[in-house]
């Protein structure tokens, strides 16, 4: 395996539920990633249509496909074509009534290599998540849901969004064997927010991404969307997602430097080789002190406990 | 309680290892800091005298204090004089042969509220602390090390330095009840390094605490020393430390921005009311996957599990 490679990611806004062009606009980005050198492409959360969770809304079910749907098809096909790895994201429908937010990994001609279910799923207004999405399952013969994923560039570490904010999820994913977290994203701002509350959220999930790289010494990929999407609720302000796509090396070091709202596909070269050298000299696993960590499965540390 | 309060770091240069004129000094500063209304004043990692881990030299266990101490006594009497808490860091004797780097919060008359026994240990070149420090201790019936120190402004989830580097660390702490942390630190830099890698290190070190305020929706207080100290070594460059103590509210948002040189005691105002504010917008705690963490107490996780 090269431990030198490119990595793209792709950022869009996204103007409306027609599938078909949006994934024809996704595309072309993929494409013109792989004509830069990309061996790795991350799209951004839900790709194929708007955010849909600024409603509780039983139609938007609609939206879901199963994991061999025609979004995947299109998207192995074209992985498939250019022979890189790609990172989707996509509406999983499961079973009846049984839905995931889910990231597949297709790499070259051996297409899927590995799915990952959001396994932290956010509610808040205008991100009302836990309607659509179960929970990524529990499965100790998986790692507990935190797997990396195998393929041509390395162990893929594929969280999706609200994850990022968990220094568990990207540690577990660390221990595992990951060779680099991914966070494929759909972030933005309340337009009624001021200012400085923006710029103190973006810099704090910037900050707290940075912060993954480093507490593990390994590179992060972040795709988010960009683009005001409007809410289909006449008395709500909508999404002003602040794109800020990026690439770190293992000390949080910027290789892409975020851009709100520019679309299209950003790439830096990886080099694995340097989490080794950086480990060797912040060389946190060696004095993690497992002993004394089994709280961290704690809901709350009551004052009996 | 009051829930809004002032908080001071003391950042100081140590000349040497007369610890009657270092406590001289940290003395007039923390007077100031309570002349500029700080409740609370936090002093920087071995205050006493210089960072003595540059070498492995048995003579060097002289430093150490039980923990009551002159220097001990000192900053408790301090403490009560001006009716302030304040966060000590000192080189402890607890045994013959049984060592420590220990955090003590003085709380106004009524003297030692708690203690925190430093629980990770770095060793690299030029900070051979695994010599010198026997790691804190895990007691189950006290939080397995990890407890808040309840005093008159909250409760301190008060940490050492190398632990500033382990998210376990501020989680648990969190977990507990911590109403904010605190890192008495000596970090700085190799001399020989270059520019760029000395700003990716000190960038890093930012960047890791203010994403655990953000996990965690907490105020972060940090002091770190400053100035140059010469290795004992002849052959060694010794350690610019490289100061940037600062403060953040519970989004990483500066409150106090660092300062690489300036020495003195550095107030900002710190309000826990706004933790209870972030924490209902961004409500990780409402969301962590207790049950899917229990690898966090391994070391690594082999292939086969």
């Amino acid at each position: 395996m090269n431990k030198k490679f490119i990595a793209a990611v792709v950022q869009q806004a996204i103007p409306g539920n027609n599938k078909t062009e949006n994934l024809a606009a996704t595309a072309r980005h993929v494409r013109d990633a792989a004509a830069q050198g990309a061996r790795l492409v991350v799209l951004q959360e839900l790709h194929a249509t708007q955010y849909f969770c600024q409603v509780e809304d039983t139609d938007c079910f609609d939206l879901a496909e199963p994991l061999d749907g025609p979004t995947y098809q299109l998207v192995r096909d074209l992985a498939a074509e250019l022979d890189i790895v790609v990172v989707m994201s996509g509406f999983e429908k499961r079973a009846p009534g049984l839905y995931h937010n889910t990231a597949q990994v297709l790499d070259g001609q051996k297409g899927r290599v590995g799915i990952f279910r959001k396994m932290h799923i956010p509610d808040d207004p205008g991100f009302y998540e836990k309607f659509y999405f179960t929970p990524g399952d529990v499965e100790p013969t998986k790692l507990n849901g935190f797997m990396p994923i195998e393929t041509s560039v390395g162990k893929l570490g594929v969280l999706v969004c609200w994850d990022q904010w968990y220094p568990e999820a990207a540690r577990l994913m660390a221990l595992a064997g990951a060779d680099m977290l991914i966070y494929p994203t759909a972030i933005g701002w309340a337009p009624n927010d001021d200012e400085d509350e923006q710029e103190r959220q973006r810099t704090a999930w910037l900050t707290i991404q940075r912060a993954h790289a480093i507490a593990n010494g390994l590179p992060v990929i972040v795709a988010n969307r960009t683009g005001f999407e409007a809410s289909p609720m006449d008395d709500q302000d909508g999404i002003e997602f602040w794109g800020s796509s990026f690439i770190t090396g293992p000390q949080g070091e910027y290789l892409l430097k975020p851009s709100i709202e520019e679309e299209g596909a950003f790439c830096a070269q990886i080099d694995l080789e340097r989490s080794e050298s950086v480990r060797r000299i912040w060389p946190y696993f060696r004095d993690r002190r497992v002993d004394a960590y089994a709280n961290l499965s704690r809901r709350w540390i009551d004052k009996t406990i």
